[in-house]
């Protein structure tokens, strides 16, 4: 078909939607490394990793070999609500950068979410309300995992238990209020319903508390009521398992049109878009089929792959979850107050870590303020008001393409644009308003952190 | 094709996108009365209008005869970056509530704007663009309009200046950012940039605006700025032709199906989304080549058409601009602080009112408290976070939807989902604290206000 037949926005037909999750494991030849217990430092067994989660989630955590899961009926239905996401040709961004290179994005925020968390989100709280539970609990610090949550858990009739980091509860009270709308109760962390909520609120009165402060009391609350587990948005392979659902979507849509990318980039934080966006691409590279650049793009202020050690280290920062192999600033790094705060995680998924390690993408990371500028031109050219996680992928993306127009080359771009900016307004307004700054840590800061890091393996 | 093929979601290809707009007017035996000079109430001619409005726009409001007018390339262009906007077949929402009728809903909301008045803002701002005009000006109360106006001149590269009412402005810090991302200077409204601003300001300090005034400020912006001219996102015969894209997509999509609507339900404030909707239906049924039933629905704060009189009145309450002939609730009637502010308009757009006042369609209101109820069902069954003013047609389709539940009726139910409420979660706020009034006016508030119009023809 010829180059200029392409849509705007290519949409997969209900019939076109994938039937079945890619698990990028059973491709990779050095698998990621299990995760450990952290008193024992085993590997964590199935029985010990289903106290926390369920059960068909710790099958789908612990199966490096099963190259395809099928999705559920009830779980593809919920899908059709608000996929197939488009996946857009840019048009009007190649136009106004005079580019030769050929752009495309998934667009992954068409969803009350905002963002492409739903995709996890309903399918865990589907193998939950399958197990017969009764409800779920979970930590949100921006707020898009816990709206997705929500949305997933109001539709099935699962009850649904978010602790919100105390700051952005109140200074994000729209999200709390989406969460209300769904049914949710939200909890600003620390709070006195848990025990380590009361212990920390003893020791620090008055403090606006933490992503880490706020995973221990779900966890906790998860342990401490009958019915109950503990679900996670990002950073585990059950995530980018059900995740794969971006890329074989943007995939099939490409194949279509016999579109190929040559380079892939997606923003970066614990992995599961950039996960689910590269699965079926990176599962090609893997059985050597095709070859792409693949880049991850992370903001400078929490710069796990391009400045991290690939160690275990603690996946909260209240050192009670498991270890995880993975590239990591150490699990006591404090971020800086960035705006993208869905990629403020010290670590990353242990299978981009491991295919990192391989030589199999490469990383990169920006800064703040050029976000944003790549930001705002975006949204003049293409229409979509995009979350600062998701322009940190365009602004990579438009650097290819700048880098095109200097070499004439015409190469075609695949980027993920994980969500919209609606909730991320007061960002906005410090950008425009010159009040933005770049924090970036030093070499020290890093140091420190890491040697904070017991001793393990 | 068989009923149970018909997806979650029906998107035309581009191929299939209308390539004209429709104006229903062509086909009304009995035309709208025409807007008249407000000093000498003979009707505005070309001339006037055109010292207000653009040229090629005043052509579309005064022409009563050609049935379609080709959408201008640049603008079908625009349009594909967000449209066709899906036609979505509620099934959640038809199992949650067990009935035999078949729901299907327009969704305008994919857009950052957030709602359907994109349509026309790119519309008019390429109008304005193409005459050679610097830039326009506006007034935004609730913001949807302004957002979307400075969307579409942020892509044309034209100036946007809008007149925010004060009270927004400071209330809805988030809809300001937005249209700062796009460019447009946004003024609150009174402002001493005007002469009618400072003169507001002067009589009442410390007011926080109305729309009236905002319209007064951005008409004299327009009139004392070379090169500019005034835009309006609603009421007007240009509006309702530009956004019978809605109801063109919606039908054509229902056609492709065989599906045909038995009702069809929009809600109703100055017009611009159910005259959109209805537009290519109600053309049929005055062409006498099939009949629906066609619902307006409004505030029981501001119901023009149902308790209004159907008389000449100005359409600001600054009493500058034309007068129209119109249902009105007289443009001195103070609607109260209902959250749906997009439907608190004193009056109704003159084809609506002529269609209604010649039976060709029905009108309910209903209570604020209960739209709410009806959005939140809504939004857990189906996804999305509807915006109040949307959920008016919600309410009113699901209760058609039970109506044929009890008498076991499998009628094919269509309505417009005009927009997100991702804006509108104070409002949301208020309905789950308990805190949401019916404030609903007196027949003595009605009559009072309609008294102090001076009597013409």
């Amino acid at each position: 078909m010829s180059e200029n037949k392409i849509p705007y926005k290519i949409y997969l037909s209900e019939d076109e939607m994938p039937r079945a999750w890619y698990n990028l494991r059973a491709d990779m030849k050095v698998k990621p490394a299990p995760l450990l217990n952290p008193g024992t430092h085993q590997p964590m067994t199935a029985e010990e990793l289903e106290g926390v989660f369920c059960r068909e989630l710790v099958a789908q955590e612990l199966d490096d070999e099963t190259p395809f899961f099928e999705i559920p009926r009830e779980i593809r239905d919920f899908y059709k609500m608000y996929r197939p996401s488009p996946l857009v040709r840019a048009y009007c961004l190649e136009e106004k950068l005079q580019t030769p290179a050929k752009i495309y994005y998934k667009f992954e925020g068409n969803n009350t979410s905002g963002s492409h968390k739903l995709n996890s989100a309903i399918a865990q709280a589907y193998y939950a309300k399958r197990q017969g539970l009764k409800g779920v609990t979970t930590e949100t610090g921006a707020g898009q995992w816990g709206t997705a949550l929500s949305m997933a858990c109001g539709y099935l009739g699962l009850e649904c238990r978010v602790y919100m980091v105390k700051c952005s509860y109140e200074q994000k009270p729209f999200r709390r209020e989406v969460m209300r709308v769904y049914g949710a109760s939200v909890t600003p962390s620390p709070s006195d319903t848990t025990s380590v909520g009361r212990k920390i609120l003893q020791e620090f009165p008055g403090t606006t508390g933490s992503l880490g402060c706020a995973i221990s009391e779900a966890v906790e609350a998860a342990l401490s009521a009958p019915g109950y587990r503990y679900v996670l948005g990002s950073v585990l392979n059950q995530v980018l398992l059900h995740q794969s659902v971006i890329g074989l979507e943007a995939k099939a849509a490409m194949d279509k049109y016999g579109v190929k990318p040559d380079i892939i980039i997606g923003c970066a934080g614990g992995g599961s878009n950039l996960g689910g966006l590269i699965a079926p691409f990176m599962g090609e590279k893997l059985r050597g089929e095709a070859d792409y650049r693949i880049i991850a793009v992370e903001p400078a202020s929490c710069p796990s792959l391009t400045r991290g050690e690939f160690r275990y280290d603690f996946c909260d920062t209240g050192m009670v979850c498991p270890l995880a192999k993975m590239y990591t600033l150490g699990s006591a790094f404090m971020p800086s107050a960035d705006h993208a705060g869905g990629l403020r995680f010290h670590g990353m998924s242990s299978i981009l870590s491991q295919l990192y390690h391989d030589g199999f993408m490469e990383a990169i990371s920006v800064r703040q303020t050029d976000v944003f500028e790549a930001a705002e031109e975006f949204a003049r050219v293409e229409g979509i008001l995009p979350a600062p996680e998701s322009s940190h992928a365009i602004l990579a993306a438009v650097n290819e393409a700048k880098r095109c127009k200097e070499t004439g080359e015409e190469k075609t771009i695949l980027f993920g644009l994980t969500g919209t900016g609606y909730f991320d307004l007061v960002a906005y307004e410090k950008f425009h308003n010159g009040q933005m700054q770049n924090v970036i840590p030093t070499d020290e800061d890093i140091a420190k952190s890491l040697a904070q890091l017991p001793e393990v393996l």
